[in-house]
């Protein structure tokens, strides 16, 4: 039988609370606390480190093939009562499925095979982050790397609009965005400035074949124009209503997409 | 001076905050409660009838200009305090204005230049639904018809997501989606369903020039089968990722700009 957590002052209950609230701490440790059965067994499947898994009772009758992937990859677990998973929980109805996890590491060289990259400088909203996440999973990019001030990709609410995909794209962080674009370009990637100019380079102008990374900056401010110096060219979606109506999520989907579908060879047109 | 409004228990406070919670309320006075100073002028400018504006003192001093176009359209005004305001707020840190708006008429007819058109159905999510309008209204999407059980597209989070695309994009409504899907047949349009099934038709086979609407379900469960069966073709995006990593959003963006891609005929690929 598992250890029983009955009280909010148990020291791992502290401890997942200190690192769902706070960044500074995650990247202190390298570990973050994942809520939900899909999203703690995504993290199990995708090989991450896992350090303990905890649910309700009722979770345990509820989820079990979920719990059966996260115990291959946690060697502790615990019960939770309802009352210490409702504190613990980020929403209104949880799951009461836990765990505390290692970040998988970055900083690791890019695939030498990737042609495809996004490259994300000071995005503040963590929903547009884990949205972005999921759209570059699902259109194969081969790589996300995170500049400047960007939020956390590891903090509750990114991790759940990420769903999972977090775990699963290469991730990389940089904390200079330009010095970053500028090793692309001399890696021989052609670093694309997403801006909203309508005197910018059409991003269907994009040549197919090389690999390309694209650039997208702060949802309020854009990049910054160190970064688009870097850039070796700044690019633009043709817009024909208000410019300032697209946001960095649906801005960055229609490049990314644009990336791949000139990757891929669009047909067609 | 405006009359000043210091009361929670104020009738035009209980009012805005009914027209706040209920979508069946504001559905039944065809009224709708805006917060924000850009939101509320937004509104203002985009001709809407406003029937009252309220703002604190605050707010009178900081959001001089946006006041001064709501005003333009606003047969009343009222002082309110600081309390009642943060009372109506749905945020942190209100800004202190609000109004109370006539929704736009819908069931108009199309405009007969229309070309490019986005249906939804059954969409759950306001902030989805705002993100989506935001993206219709940057690409210059001719209309945007929610059918079936979409969410309210006047609730507050709906309106902040939107960012006053709402007021702009021409907005229609059905309950019917298959027969809405079936009427935009025998216009003359090729209706696209989107689907997650790699054996559909893929988007970037579209044909230029001929009127187009694209039909994007539910959140989790995608159109029903009445509504694919009622369109023209079934088309998907192709990925290279997991297929349910696209969501209805970022979906919705890479249709619409397909669509709008197609029209303006996209060069250099």
């Amino acid at each position: 039988m598992p250890v029983e957590i009955t009280s909010r002052k148990n020291d791992l209950v502290k401890e997942m609370l200190h690192l769902s609230d706070s960044a500074a701490y995650r990247r202190e440790k390298r570990m973050f606390a994942a809520e939900g059965a899909r999203l703690c067994s995504d993290a199990a499947r995708s090989g991450l480190r896992i350090d303990s898994l905890l649910y309700t009772g009722r979770a345990g009758e509820k989820y079990g093939s979920y719990l059966d992937a996260i115990r291959k990859a946690s060697p502790a677990e615990y019960l939770v009562s309802q009352p210490v998973a409702a504190y613990l929980s980020g929403t209104r109805s949880p799951q009461g499925v836990f765990c505390v996890c290692a970040m998988p590491e970055t900083g690791r060289p890019l695939p030498a095979a990737a042609k495809t990259l996004l490259v994300l400088e000071d995005m503040q909203d963590p929903a547009n982050m884990g949205a972005v996440l999921r759209t570059a999973e699902a259109l194969g990019i081969d790589g996300v790397l995170l500049c400047g001030s960007c939020c956390d990709a590891y903090s509750p609410k990114a991790l759940r609009a990420s769903m999972g995909a977090v775990f699963r794209v290469p991730l990389l962080r940089s904390d200079d965005a330009p010095a970053a674009v500028r090793r692309l370009n001399e890696a021989g990637f052609t670093t694309l400035a997403a801006v909203p100019d309508p005197s910018a380079v059409p991003v269907t102008s994009l040549r197919r074949g090389r690999p390309t990374a694209a650039v997208v900056g702060n949802e309020g401010s854009g990049l910054t124009r160190e970064t688009q110096r870097a850039c070796s060219v700044r690019v633009t979606i043709p817009m024909r209503g208000r410019a300032e109506s697209l946001n960095a999520a649906a801005s960055a989907a229609i490049l990314m997409w644009e990336m791949t579908r000139a990757e891929a060879g669009g047909e067609g047109l």
